[in-house]
């Protein structure tokens, strides 16, 4: 809730040798921000009480005493929800305006773009012909997600909340089919979109409809553990996926993986991606929202409310 | 219960031409025949009300019109609940007491330990170093998975009920530790024995114990999923394991197998178990109970009543 943030007013940090600052344009709003605020051990530490956000960000470097980093360049990097970054440019990626653009950078190009690359193709082990279910299929992920499959010759079913979002994900997107996990009895919409049962599922929400999807396997199923947006805010313990015997079932696996430990590859997905974005093979949804730093509890809040498509940009003071 | 079984007195069947006729000296008690008895669609179907239980089972070929099989061969083969079968020789197994004994090659050199050496070297990928942890440890399967984690240099840690399991899979069976899981405080003795988390876990029982040791993970940590024993008889819907998404945390893999997958590689497998169990390295625990057809049901209920060590085994009219 908005009483647990507090905005701070600071003189602009002055950077050292090898560092350069940072005006940022762009910060990067995305559900796994949620689970950095949660005060127990995970993939990072917490964010403590008084540290500024952690965010994925793009800006412009206005200062710099970094011998790689020159005034001018457009960059990315994990420089937290302010106005300001000073950085030594651990983690910073330079932006190639004939790659992208910024805001693609936090998106398909960035953090989300390689996300979806990574853990559909090395963990999702897609082959041609597969039924592919993505979860939350107009989110930032699950989009690039559902595109990859068709790229890579697979059937790509979207699961998203609405007739809106269920629009994009087939008329835009190019996903062969769209289940609209509001209304629709998923089971039964399972079977009519994945008669030989599901090859990968790529999960983003959780909860009942990973339930449900893994009584839908196909033999050797992959499900792929992205994330799990349905229960970040839960207040109780969420209950496990009961149906889980699935897997011996099925001979199917449930995997989990973080991007970051594919740091090394990022450059040559960024290219790929980059090219069939240029090819129009992917389309990359952004919603973009102008604003000022305050507005960063709001826009937050816009990703567990539903009402999101594609990826989710605050844009700083246009 | 009692009730659901009937038995039925009938003439023996004779073998018609390429069949042989078995006379059942012992029949395999498996946890995995409860999941039969459900009346759904599992990897198998189930048995149906009036069809003989399916079981594996040894015995002796008394009559024979099949050209690779003789009278006073031994053979193991899915004979079923009955004192005799008639075969056609599809998935029987000739017993060569070189290798051991007819109970042995229905536990260590038979599906018990087809299945531990499967579901651990393939879907457990262990190394040596790693900390490997099992659940019914003194069962079957487990039993031999401890056995095998030490022949690959693995630490073994077992999870069992009781001090007498306790203590036979630490002094017979060589674990490094053993865990009851009526008494401890899960959490804190997986934390103390290992300290480095969980590299492989060899899952025979589902629950909380599955539950809890999902909180407990190393990085890239294994899970394999060979049965649940303690939901078989549950009567209403049990929990999944809440803790899934510690497999994103950990960049972990939960996958279930089933060692039919596996049959063309039994042969080798069989002989470097024999191999083993010639050179002392594993003990094979059984429990063979003399009886009659008739004590089926009330053997195979010990199998859920905790009070079983090793492979159990209904030995015929001894």
């Amino acid at each position: 809730m908005a009483a647990d943030w507090r905005i701070e007013a600071a003189s602009i940090a002055v950077p050292g040798p090898g560092q350069f600052l940072v005006r940022i344009t762009m910060i990067s709003l995305d559900p796994a921000m949620r689970g950095w605020l949660d005060d127990r051990p995970s993939y990072l530490p917490p964010v403590a009480i008084g540290e500024v956000m952690r965010a994925g960000a793009v800006g412009e470097v206005i200062t710099s005493y970094h011998p790689k980093f020159k005034i001018g360049d457009l960059v990315q990097g994990n420089f937290g929800v302010q106005e300001y970054a000073v950085s030594d440019g651990t983690a910073v990626t330079r932006i190639d305006p004939k790659l992208g653009t910024p805001s693609m950078y936090l998106g398909v190009l960035g953090m989300t773009g390689m996300t979806a690359y990574f853990g559909f193709f090395d963990h999702g082990r897609p082959r041609a012909g597969d039924t592919v279910v993505v979860s939350a299929a107009a989110g930032a992920v699950g989009s690039i997600v559902g595109q990859l499959a068709k790229i890579n010759g697979c059937r790509a079913i979207g699961l998203a909340g609405g007739p809106t979002k269920c629009g994009l994900v087939v008329n835009d997107l190019g996903f062969d089919a769209s289940i609209d996990y509001k209304e629709a009895n998923l089971r039964e919409s399972f079977q009519q979109h994945c008669p030989a049962g599901i090859d990968v599922y790529f999960d983003n929400v959780g909860g009942a409809i990973l339930n449900t999807a893994l009584g839908q396997l196909a033999m050797h199923a992959r499900i792929v553990i992205c994330g799990a947006i349905s229960q970040y805010n839960a207040e109780s313990v969420t209950p496990g996926p009961s149906n889980y015997l699935a897997l011996l079932v099925r001979r199917a696996t449930m995997q989990g993986f973080l991007v970051f430990d594919h740091a090394s590859e990022y450059a040559i997905a960024r290219k790929r991606l980059a090219h069939w974005v240029k090819e129009g093979k992917i389309i990359a949804p952004e919603t973009i929202v102008p604003g000022k730093i305050t507005d960063f509890h709001e826009v937050f809040l816009r990703l567990f409310a539903g009402d999101n498509t594609g990826k989710l940009i605050l844009e700083l003071n246009p």
